[in-house]
């Protein structure tokens, strides 16, 4: 199986409102609930995919009931550990008109020792069933800043793959305990490594212990340095439609290609296609499956 | 003791953030939840002035649940009725720097007619305990637009006075049902009568079928019109703050003000203070004490 870690997880709340106004009183004509937090996201596509998938990482209090119950009818298994306080919201207001979305993002509960301690111990028992680990996202307030190196060097203690998709300190403490593989976006890039030219950024992302990194780059696809070479993958052509969840199936197209042994090439592509394919879905954080399987043979994959 | 209805309380829940961006993503630095609806934050202020208060609504679902267990310290008694759907959120997002907030409601659960069956009977043996009655905010999807005239009908035969503060549709019928006060604001008053001259639109408001009308003017305190007589109630001095919950703290005001069978001047002055006490008060919906006691003997009641 595969194990996707969300130590942040969220109950996504998505608004409708005809058009955001600062400062004044809006009627939501349209709520949606959804379990949340990038790992989630992840796990949803493998599933998708027809891999057997794990989520694990906290949940709690009142809105970790909600994302629990709304995962249960999911075909990905739950093993979420209980934390005290309660898992964070998320609110992303959509206009009506434009589909343009703002975003507000609830801290999350403190994990208190004890509780990590408890997560370290579920994770040893998971790595004995995973064929690869995904840690995703956020650290929540009480975890330390070299949470996922920790991690990671479990994982390569048991002999299992690690992808890595964070930012920030987390990112950069992250890499220092060498995964085989880190997913920036160009920001995340930039800011790891000081340089804004994909290309440079991508390999001195490398340099700096990832075995590999691809870099999400938007609508320019993803720019990867491996130990196998080095390559640029891009969708057929421009899409318009809502990102949110976009790098998210990308993690999902590049774990999947790990774990089923395909050459980088494919790997990328499967990522390319399904990021395209997630752009492309009316509802944000799914992918359009006809959209994913069309667009798959058309990405082009060029050594960079 | 007094009796509030909420037929749409709401989980309120307040964000502070450094400044609202449109389309942009937010860090949530402070998240603080509280059991909403116009009649939860009258019942809090009635019982803070030494009132036997009890709350009866609709509550239902993860957020109803939330919202009971915020009640549970309140001196206050719930009498809130089960629904199946989940209580609304309300969503205050304050910019840090100019306290300037932005606010999204969610629509409520949907009431089915079991369920309204339910509270009627819960609210014909509350009346049954009842010195006065406030209906107060909203109707949640589900329960007709003449709800809140068949609730001041059987309060009206049970012989306890009745408050309305409500807006629109459900205004104009409950008024139709001879309530003995309501309380508009500005707005409400000019909706319902048409006229945007105040003392012209509070006397047409009567005219209309209540049997009082105190006019909540903001700044420019209340204005009420009344079988004894026609008074405005001015604060001592402008303030600055937070207006959110004034309203409904004046409600207070009048409904423990008829309670204690106090002159109307008397009644208007402490809704008044109570109003300009909550604008006073650091947190959104609370008054401050001190400042109730120190404004109350200031303010001005003069016949209009």
């Amino acid at each position: 199986m595969i194990l996707t870690v969300t130590l942040n997880t969220a109950l996504d709340l998505t608004y409708r409102v005809p058009a955001l106004t600062p400062h004044t009183t809006h009627r939501v004509t349209d709520v949606v609930e959804r379990p949340g937090g990038k790992g989630l996201n992840v796990a949803r596509v493998l599933a998708a995919l027809g891999h057997e998938t794990v989520v694990t990482g906290f949940a709690g209090g009142p809105t970790g009931e909600v994302l629990r119950a709304l995962l249960t009818p999911l075909p990905v298994r739950d093993a979420l550990v209980p934390t005290a306080g309660a898992t964070r919201r998320t609110v992303a207001v959509a206009d009506r008109a434009t589909g343009d979305t703002t975003q507000f993002n609830e801290p999350g509960p403190h994990i208190c020792p004890a509780e990590w301690a408890a997560f370290l111990d579920s994770y040893e028992t998971l790595l004995g069933q995973a064929d690869a680990v995904a840690l995703c996202g956020s650290l929540p307030p009480g975890i330390h800043v070299g949470a996922y190196a920790e991690l990671i060097r479990r994982s390569r203690a048991a002999g299992v793959p690690v992808l890595l998709d964070t930012s920030g300190e987390p990112l950069r403490r992250g890499i220092a305990a060498r995964p085989d593989l880190i997913k920036p976006n160009a920001d995340e890039l930039a800011q790891l490594t000081g340089a804004r030219e994909p290309l440079r950024a991508t390999r001195d992302a490398r340099r700096r212990g990832a075995h590999a990194v691809a870099a999400s780059l938007g609508a320019d696809g993803v720019l990867a340095a491996t130990p196998d070479g080095t390559w640029q993958a891009t969708p057929p052509a421009p899409v318009r439609g809502n990102p949110t969840g976009a790098g998210d199936s990308a993690v999902a197209g590049l774990l999947s290609g790990l774990v089923e042994d395909l050459p980088w090439p494919q790997r990328l592509a499967r990522a390319v296609a399904l990021a395209t394919a997630t752009v492309l879905a009316p509802a944000a954080g799914e992918f359009d499956a006809g959209a994913y399987e069309e667009l798959l043979p058309r990405v082009q994959v060029a050594t960079a």
